[in-house]
């Protein structure tokens, strides 16, 4: 079903399982069948979650260089696992993009989805390629976590401590840069380039969190193996709008300390 | 990450919350949390697949009523869970689509969609809901086989017997009728509608199998269920560029009897 006149969805298809994946025994048959192959060890359950990137609404193609595309859309995927508490295990791609773009910008695109896939350890076990006029990504994850133990939004109880890891707002302040400085993707198409451009150590922080976001992936797992936390979100909404989700699905209220959010440097 | 000005994402989540899923113990959590939680029957693996649907390039919203597309794009799913010789247990929904549509058109697309669940009893688990220029749906599909008794492309042996279930360009067929005759949507929005702008059962059939596609899931269940194949996979671009799937996979070569196949009518 698919129309990709530059090249091939067959050539794609041998551009990526050219790459030798991260090793995973999650994952008994990977990509070049109908189905891929998935097994769960004895006594763990399997979470699954799927995120859609959509050009023009989730991000800008004149600041998003294709590389750190496929990264972020890996890593939004693993933060939701990892929300769960759980190790993440296998992932899936659909992507569908316009026939020019099947060449540079497809291997760039590509190269930081596996890089993600690296970093993690987490293969990509099979998806979808086809052609579209504006790049569209659904990237399907998956993590095993023991039976019963998944953190889920409703596990909350009274006496929690309300805990925040990482800085809220800092992707925000990232994607405030990009809009009002408009680089050239030229001038930010590597990490090294998104350092230099961003000229302070505080701007480019900002700019990695939402160009580049790396989820508390183990941090989550260890939260959750020992049992620190009752009950996680991943924030995408802001604090006030996830929490939210958590104390209605528990039945709970919560106390925040306005003191003791900090404003971002 | 959603910009819906209309309805809302979570007013459209509810909406879908609103129907009762089809009862399927492989889902532990469904819809509302960060992940879906499924589990696997001991001494089963899982099997998953990923598809999507674009406006313009794999329908055009002119001929296809919206809920045939949601029914279809569920089906073309299973058909890959299918062609493994698994059970389909449970599918997930990314959907994008543009603010306009976020009423009626949602409503019916999302109605075909939890149509197709019911009739294969495969639960909605959870999804992902965003907005667009384009219609363009990817929808992720999961099933179970006993170990190790998934039916492979690789699987093919000297002796096998090439054989098809289906009609073989029927579907396609249905796709040259609105090429042609370019219905109006209004005409052809429901089954009963479909029958009659058809006048002939043969070109009903044609429109059923490209519009409202049933894929053969029982059979080919029964298929593996009962060791009568060494391979499957779901026919989408020909016999003949399938079948080669299949042969190169399993190192095996085949003889078509060019007469035993048989024109449509």
């Amino acid at each position: 079903m698919c129309t990709m006149p530059s090249r091939t969805e067959f050539e794609l298809i041998s551009r990526i399982r050219g790459r030798k994946p991260p090793n995973n025994s999650a994952v008994r048959l990977g990509i070049g069948d109908d189905c891929a192959i998935l097994s769960t060890l004895p006594g763990n359950e399997l979470t699954v979650t799927t995120d859609m990137l959509i050009e023009d609404v989730d991000f800008r193609k004149a600041w998003m260089a294709p590389a750190f595309l496929g990264w972020k859309s890996l890593a939004v995927s693993l933060s939701d696992i990892a929300a769960m508490g759980a190790t993440p295990t296998a992932c899936l791609l659909a992507l569908a993009l316009p026939p020019e773009l099947t060449g540079r910008y497809f291997d760039q695109l590509i190269d930081g989805f596996l890089d993600a896939c690296d970093f993690w350890a987490v293969p990509l076990a099979g998806g979808d390629i086809s052609s579209s006029e504006k790049v569209c990504l659904t990237v399907t994850a998956f993590g095993t976590v023991p039976k019963g133990k998944a953190l889920r939004r409703s596990g909350a109880r009274p006496g929690d401590l309300v805990a925040v890891m990482g800085e809220l707002g800092l992707s925000r302040r990232g994607l405030q840069i990009l809009e009002e400085e408009q680089p050239a993707i030229a001038e930010l198409a590597s990490s090294e380039e998104l350092e230099e451009w961003a000229q302070t150590p505080e701007r480019a922080r900002a700019l990695r969190a939402h160009l580049l976001p790396r989820p508390l992936v183990a941090e989550a797992i260890w939260l959750g193996e020992n049992g620190l936390a009752h009950s996680m979100i991943d924030v995408s909404d802001g604090l006030l709008a996830d929490l939210q989700h958590i104390l209605e699905e528990s039945g709970v209220a919560a106390e925040i300390d306005a003191d003791s959010l900090q404003p971002l440097q």
